[in-house]
C-alpha cells in the first residue's frame, strides 16, 4: 500500500506584494494570490487527484487557497480540519514590518540570521504589544494555552508544533487509507517535509516552496516518502522556485 | 440558560434567476446572491453575533453563502459540518425544467400541487435518468445507500431527513452551550422550522424565508422557541418575504 499526500503553500499574499513580515499577522491573498489557487484546483481536477480529507491552517491565506482549490474540484463539501499547528512562522516582533524597515532597524547580516538560521528567532512580541495582545484574545486560539502561544519562533520551534498534529491527527488520516490535502504556508510545509525527507538542520532553511503549485509526496506503509513532484509544467516551477529564492535574499 | 440559533437561507442562485426548478441540482450563487451573503455577514458581524460551529448542506451554493458569511465575519477558521440532510429539497424529475416547461408538460395546477402540497411529490428521477445516475456516483453522497437516496420528495419527506440530523448532531451541540449558524435551503430550513414551532402540515407551506437574511432563534433549556426574528432592516425584510410568496405563485 501506497499514499499520496498533496501539500499546497497559499498563493501570494498581500504583505508577500508589499514586502513585509506576515508571520501570524491574517492577512488575505491578493488577486495574483487567488488566480494561483485557481490554477491549482484546475490542475488537480486535470490529473485526476481527488480528496476525502483536508487540512489547513486557521489563517485566512491558507483557507483562501484551500476553498478556491476545493471550489475547481467541485469538493466545497468535504470535511476542513483547521489547527493553528499549521500556521506560518510566528515571526516575533518583525510582523509587519518591511524588509527596509528591519536592516535599518536591527542591520543587513541580523535580518539574515533570523531568515535562514535553523534555531535563532527574531524578537519576541512584548507582553504588553499590541500584536500580542490581538493574539492571545483572538478566539481562534482560545485553545492554546495563553502561556503556551508563540512570542517568536525559530524553524526549530515551528517544527517542534506541527509534527504533534501530523503525528496525532494527519498520519493516523493518511494510514486509514483517507486521501489527503494540506494547505498550509511556506514554513510549516518546510516543518512538515523536514520530517518527511529527513533533511538536515542546515539544508531545511534552503529548501524553497513555490506559492500554489501542488506538490505531491508518495509515501510508503510507514509514510516514508518513495519520491515527491511538483504537479504542472516543470519549466515554470523551477522559475517559481527561482524567484522564491531570490525573493528570500531580498524579502521575506 | 437560554440559546440563540441562527439560520440563514442562501443567496441567489443561478436558477433562481433562470426560473428553473433546482432541488439537490448544485448550481453557484449569481453575483447578486454572493452580494446578499457579504451583507448578511455584515449585518452579523455589526449586531456582535458569533458563532463556534457551522452547519451547511453538500450543495455549493449553501456552502459558498455560509464561506462568505464567515469571511466577512472573520471567522474562516470555524468547524463547519456538511450534511445531505440540511439539502434543498429534492425536486424529483422536474429538476431543470424552468416553470413554462413544466407547466406545459403537467399543466399548471398539477404544478402547483407540486410545490405547495405538504405530502405530494413531483414525479421521481427514473433509474436510469443521467440526473440520477451523475446523483448516485457523486461522492458527496458515498455515505449514503443508493438504495435510500431520493428520487424525489414532497416537503413530508424533507422534514423526515432533516429531523434525524437536527436530533443527533445540531441539538445537542447547541445544548453544549456550541454558538450554532445553519446555512441551508427554503425547504430544509421550513421542515427545521415546523419541528420548532410546531406549523401544521397546512400552514408551514404558506411559510416563506428570504434569501440570504438572518433569522434568529431564541430557544429555551429543552430548545423550544421563545421568540425569532429576522436581523436587519424590517421593512426591506417584509418586502423580500412578500418577494418570495409572490415568485412562489410564478415560479419556483
Amino acid at each position: 500500500m501506497t499514499y499520496k499526500l498533496v501539500l499546497i503553500r497559499h498563493g501570494e499574499s498581500q504583505w508577500n506584494l508589499e514586502n513585509r513580515f506576515t508571520g501570524w499577522t491574517d492577512v488575505d491573498l491578493t488577486d495574483n494570490g487567488h488566480q494561483e489557487a485557481v490554477r491549482a484546483g484546475k490542475l488537480l481536477k486535470d490529473e485526476g487527484y481527488d480528496f476525502d480529507v483536508c487540512y489547513t491552517s486557521v489563517l485566512r491565506r491558507a483557507i483562501r487557497t484551500l476553498w478556491t482549490v476545493l471550489g475547481e474540484m467541485d469538493r466545497m463539501w468535504l470535511p476542513v480540519t483547521h489547527s493553528w499547528r499549521l500556521n506560518e512562522r510566528h515571526y516575533g516582533n518583525l510582523q509587519g514590518w518591511n524588509k527596509a524597515e528591519t536592516a535599518a532597524k536591527y542591520g543587513e547580516d541580523q535580518v539574515k540570521i533570523w531568515r535562514r538560521a535553523y534555531a535563532i528567532a527574531p524578537p519576541p512580541l512584548a507582553e504588553d504589544d499590541e500584536r500580542l495582545l490581538e493574539q492571545l484574545n483572538n478566539p481562534r486560539y482560545a485553545t492554546v494555552p495563553k502561556a503556551e502561544q508563540p512570542r517568536t519562533e525559530c524553524l526549530k520551534d515551528t517544527v517542534a508544533r506541527v509534527l504533534p498534529f501530523w503525528n496525532e491527527s494527519i498520519a493516523p488520516t493518511i494510514k486509514s487509507g483517507k486521501r489527503v490535502i494540506i494547505a498550509a504556508h511556506g514554513n510549516s510545509l518546510r516543518a512538515l517535509i523536514k520530517h518527511l525527507d529527513g533533511i538536515s538542520d542546515d539544508d531545511i532553511v534552503e529548501l524553497n516552496i513555490p506559492t500554489a503549485r501542488p506538490l505531491v509526496y508518495e509515501l510508503d506503509d510507514n509514510l516514508k516518502p518513495i519520491k515527491h513532484y511538483y504537479l504542472g509544467n516543470q519549466a515554470e516551477i523551477e522559475a517559481a522556485m527561482a524567484a522564491v529564492a531570490k525573493q528570500g535574499s531580498a524579502k521575506k
